[in-house]
């Protein structure tokens, strides 16, 4: 299976006003974690027009558990992967560790998206391709 | 009960590389809704540590369902209210509106906090005082 | 002249570890100034390519001086106007005002920007229709 | 001299409506530039109140121009260096490089800043010391 793991140093203004990681910020992180794994894997989330003929993999449910902060300059691993596939969704898990300690727990789940043909701003969600899933699983 | 409302107009730079929001942008609206709710109710969180001798109201758990999506220049309402009080956190339920619409669904469980006595970085919990949760349900 | 004003509340996470705001969330703010100055004379940044075939205003230069600092749950004025036109690029200038007091004063230069015919990745700047300027001088 | 250098991989949500990144970003990146280039010379932000009783290093002056666009999924170098010192200021210039290409300039005034003992609210600035200028000239 195909682990993703980043480095995040925490800048001077990713924190709030109680000098702590301000919580929206580790989504930002887990984003990027997840365009990473992509991208590790060969499938830039550029490319998935041209190979899979969807334009992108939006969100539809997403949470995360807070369990110890971070503050400015902290250095932290994100680690993410693909914990499950549906037939259109998948689910992607994030830790952020500190050392051997999970200061963050979160998922994001996401879907296969096409524009809608007749409505450009609406978007409908297509079954993922096995080929998809096999470039996680090598 | 006290109901928070404000209006978000979707920037520029409030989209991702498919020109829809951002997703963790919605946690910073509900964040600012949580902050503009105590305000409303007369306790805004900077007068937490002279009222009550906390710091902070930090997240412990967060999550959204996102129903449908926005893009550059529109406008939206987000509702919050505190929808469950325990003894040390609470829940505030968040809903984007666009119009009849619910676009997103949120929550975010906060903590009554402390600063640890030995360790300035820790925090601990405390009850939250009847006083306050008076506050919400006026 | 039309002048851009766009009330700021300054969020829980829109300050920097020092608790003042984050000095690029003002470039934020401006920047939401002059896309609600373009709304506010009847003109849209997304109209842009049906109405004058260019697709958006990119900066080329842009800077700021800060005169006064502002933290969480402060209020401010942003108040912004097209200090100049040029054939093919035009100035905004911005002031955040706090009551009578200059907090922040910045500028944007952009120009009126198509896509390069040969590379979509490139653009090229045009020179901006009277028409369009004399929106910004009723 | 001691030249900072940190790499930026442009994420999902680091572009704007026209799919290339929104000029804010840079300003995060450049800030991030600065304090890694304290922490680089030994000097972390963090710790100038232990050791030169100064509780920050606020910008009052930044200023930058665009020359190439980046988009998502773009690698770049952030390289930046103190290029002048004054009494109580100093000047970090900042360049975005894509291979041999600037994209960016740019650059921050930032002070020597002390809280001021009449006011926690206002800053004061007071003179660099030498042992700290030399840090950065090693």
């Amino acid at each position: 299976m195909q682990i993703g793991r980043h480095e995040v140093w925490v800048g001077w203004g990713d924190v709030d006003a109680a000098s702590i990681v301000y919580y929206p910020k580790y989504f930002h992180w887990f984003d990027n974690s997840t365009n990473l794994l992509f991208e590790q894997v060969g499938l830039p989330v550029t490319t998935l027009a041209d190979r899979f003929g969807i334009f992108a993999i939006p969100i539809v449910d997403t949470g995360a558990r807070f369990l110890l902060p971070s503050k400015f300059g902290d250095r932290f691993i994100v680690e993410s992967h693909v914990s499950h596939w549906s037939t259109k969704s998948f689910r992607v898990s994030h830790k952020v560790l500190k050392g051997e300690q999970i200061a963050v727990e979160g998922h994001e789940v996401r879907v296969w998206a096409s524009h809608h043909p007749d409505d450009p701003e609406r978007f409908i969600t297509t079954p993922i391709p096995q080929e998809a899933k096999d470039l996680f699983n090598r």
